[in-house]
């Protein structure tokens, strides 16, 4: 069952039954997960961006360029990161009853740097095994001057609220004898055959997140 | 070529290269997505919310119950909508050099309702046929009632700005002699089989959209 929500913004509004609270719930969404939509406030606009995304313990990390705007810009005010995975199309015997199947995560807070050169490295290592487990002791690891020209950034994922819909078709009663196929249709990110680069030839082909792309 | 950014805020300033102003390369990625993110103020906070989108003409559609909070503060104050594909991972041979191909889409504007009932039932059963070719034919329309329930909205895409990376590893001349495979391996959402409901028996499989997911 969710836990309650950590805030007032947190809390699902629109169908709380699909609204789940708990840090497990919502650490599995945050890990089937390799990017994030961040939503903040910069000039008088509101700004919507993606960028890659993972986690170690209770914190979602990204990472730039250590002289883009951003890094200022979301270390100076909350904002709103969505992460949503589209798991299927619910088609209906009605238009009205479509719905589609999904996880998705808001999380609000402020992001701090992470400033300690042996720390960035760790969780630059992290997000290399992320996209690919195992890689990081695999590859040249990042240099001083590249630590130094990436800036990480971590959120806290206390304030944080889930939502869900995994069901299936939900049609009215009156609408059961109408002829056309309803169900689900699951939908999963899948990896096509890996495109080598010239020199690859011979090396082991790379693993790839079993918990974010279908086999 | 690109053109020229509609607005300052929607001008690419992080890697400009990679920016596209033209609507032909806007409507394409829109076309590609089912869900997007959506970014407002309110109540002090900004906010991330994933919901449903599919575009007619030079407009994004979103629709929602007309009883919701999101309709009355979309149309009150700008926005800014998220689109993003992830295409690929980009495995380098320094972890550094590691990146992902995407596209992605950020529109700017303020959402309208649509009222008259009639474009209501146009569009939405765009949408159905947008997730599913043809199946606005064979499902049973939208009541009166489901479409006065239903709000829809519009977004112009005047003011948008599409960013792509669609190639291979940049890794430096220093690394290619780096044991380990380099290379891109693609992504794409994909369909699995179809997940009847009782009754369905015997009906076609529905029809997917070709664009969106991979065959």
């Amino acid at each position: 069952m969710p836990a309650r929500p950590p805030s007032p913004r947190t809390r699902i509004r629109r169908k709380p039954q699909r609204g789940h609270y708990d840090f497990a719930t919502i650490a599995a969404i945050v890990d089937a997960a390799l990017i994030c939509q961040i939503a903040f406030a910069e000039g008088g606009s509101v700004h919507c961006l993606p960028t890659a995304c993972w986690r170690v313990g209770r914190h979602l990390y990204i990472h730039g360029a250590s002289n883009s705007r951003l890094t200022g810009t979301l270390t100076g005010s909350d904002c709103s990161v969505c992460i949503a995975h589209l798991d299927g199309l619910v088609l209906a015997r009605s238009a009205f009853h479509h719905s589609m199947n999904f996880r998705s995560v808001v999380v609000y807070g402020r992001f701090v740097t992470v400033d300690d050169p042996e720390e960035k490295k760790t969780v630059l290592a992290a997000f290399v095994d992320h996209v690919s487990p195992g890689r990081s002791a695999l590859v040249r690891p990042a240099s001083p001057a590249e630590v130094a020209g990436t800036a990480v950034l971590r959120l806290s994922l206390d304030e944080a609220a889930a939502k869900i819909r995994n069901w299936g078709v939900e049609d009215a009663a009156d609408d059961l004898g109408i002829p056309v196929w309803a169900g689900v249709v699951p939908l999963r990110l899948s990896a096509a055959p890996g495109q080598a680069e010239a020199g690859s030839e011979g090396f082991a082909e790379p693993a790839l997140p079993a918990g974010i792309l279908a086999a």
